[in-house]
């Protein structure tokens, strides 16, 4: 069993969708990706910023899942990053209506001692020159890193993601995403040019659609599950990349093979949190919804062939 | 080994794509069809209206395909049925160009005698009153009704589109359609209204994202091939349910696990399709290839579970 480090954001989401709407809860990329690895069982450690206004027990939520908290400096006198946004009626697109970065504008990830030597490294979605610092500070090549970024950086940060994007193994972005790194509609083509930038592992994710794996010429369909509802996307990709992540960890088997069994856990955590606000259904979660869930995956794409 | 009859446009189809444009080339719903289900080698009719501006070696085509085409009415001095349409640069739009009725205006359709006992009938998109004259003409009722049809209908003739559906097995839209049949965002209430209005089967197919197959709590989702580029989707839907209810006629086999795999055939086949233009692909295609996509198919999409 290896050990896992997150470094993202822990936040406070305010969060508007068809079916309501939230004063501030816990949100952010660490917060979503710690809870689904926690799934596992493994040792793992969020690396983050906060202010002194962060609820003490959502910090407590972090540590009951075995989720190290020691890289997580708290600034006194500080405020946490704020989102706030609203979902449009299709779930599919959202307006972002606040964003304070307060603390994080001043992020420096400082990763413990105990967690330089991890197996893997999530990097969530920050500024690339963030995440390359994280990489900076491991004292032994981890077996795999991950990085997740998204289309403001691709606008900002262009030079800086390529150049962290040379020593990570997956990138985990969304089909559009993929498009406008590379200028090519086809994602088989834009996955190809993916690979040449740096990452061997290109997963894209489509949403309601599900997500691609690709690997050189191979390549692996898992659909998101259809679902009567969604209640709030929040955190969606987040628990993927944390369930994908936490069951490397859990695993130690980077093969191909492997790695689509990630995504089919990435997928099946992710079902799972767009159903309630927040991190509220990640919270409540049984290994039995678990296996449930994961047979439901099988058997919504297992097929016979059985002539010609 | 079953019987099926296709009723469906034999059509003249001029089509530009970003990748170049035809002049008047074979097109229509019976072509699409009728090639797709005779991989299966079965019993096949179609049924359908030409002028005498349509060539011999369009016909021969499918006669030499094992297509019955004694249902198809040659109207002298009358124009084949002409579709001209431009596709977008991201090839899931289109805009049409040119829409001929010409002969298919005055279309009733004639199922031949030793086709109206046949097992599997496929109605491909027309109105629905021309859909229904074909069920009021079979002796025995079919073991499986498919219908495909458009949101044109839906705008124009809906209840005699609701009247059609209480008759048949499965029907094949796409999604917004589905959205605009139910006035449902979510695919999986959707299905489940058109359920009540009349199918077993709902099959929705998105495209580039893949087709669903619902059938009461059940759900299959067949993702389509990632493909490099798409040439041409011209003939792309009606190849999906040529190959859908060729190989349910092919097997007789009317339950939901082998609908599965009629989906996955449906999938492969259109992934030939848009490959080249109009039917040109499909004219071209051995057992040998079919073979090598299936295979893609079932590693795109199968995984094991290991642990939890």
């Amino acid at each position: 069993m290896g050990k896992l480090v997150i470094v993202g954001t822990l936040a406070f989401d305010a969060i508007e969708t068809p079916f309501g709407k939230t004063d501030k809860i816990l949100g952010g990329a660490a917060t979503f990706i710690g809870l689904a690895a926690s799934q596992f069982r493994i040792d793992s450690a969020a690396v983050s910023i906060v202010g002194d206004d962060f609820p003490q027990d959502y910090l407590d939520l972090l540590t009951s899942r075995g989720v190290n908290i020691d890289g997580v400096e708290i600034v006194e006198g500080g405020k946490t990053f704020f989102w706030s946004g609203r979902y449009h009626n299709d779930m599919n697109s959202r307006d972002t209506l606040v964003t304070e970065l307060n603390t994080l504008a001043d992020f420096n990830p400082v990763v413990p001692e105990g967690y330089r030597n991890s197996d893997v490294v999530m990097l969530g979605n920050l500024h690339p020159i963030t995440q390359m610092s994280v990489l900076e500070q491991m004292t032994t090549t981890p077996n795999m890193v991950i990085l997740d970024t998204m289309n403001f950086w691709m606008d900002n940060a262009l030079e800086d993601l390529h150049n962290v994007m040379k020593y990570i193994d997956v990138i985990t972005i969304n089909d559009e995403e993929a498009r406008q790194l590379t200028g090519e509609y086809s994602l088989v083509t834009a996955a190809q040019k993916i690979h040449e930038m740096g990452p061997q592992f290109v997963v894209i994710k489509k949403g309601e659609h599900g997500a691609l794996l690709f690997n050189e010429d191979n390549v692996f369909y898992a659909p998101a599950l259809p679902l009567r509802e969604v209640f709030d996307p929040t955190g969606a990709g987040d628990t993927f990349a944390g369930g994908f992540a936490g069951y490397l960890a859990k695993t130690g088997d980077y093969s191909f093979e492997n790695l689509k069994t990630a995504v089919i856990y990435g997928s099946t955590l992710a079902s799972f949190c767009v159903e309630k606000f927040g991190t509220e259904r990640m919270k409540n979660l049984s290994a039995a919804d678990i296996r449930k869930r994961l047979d439901q995956f099988k058997s919504l794409t297992q097929f016979d062939i059985k002539l010609t």
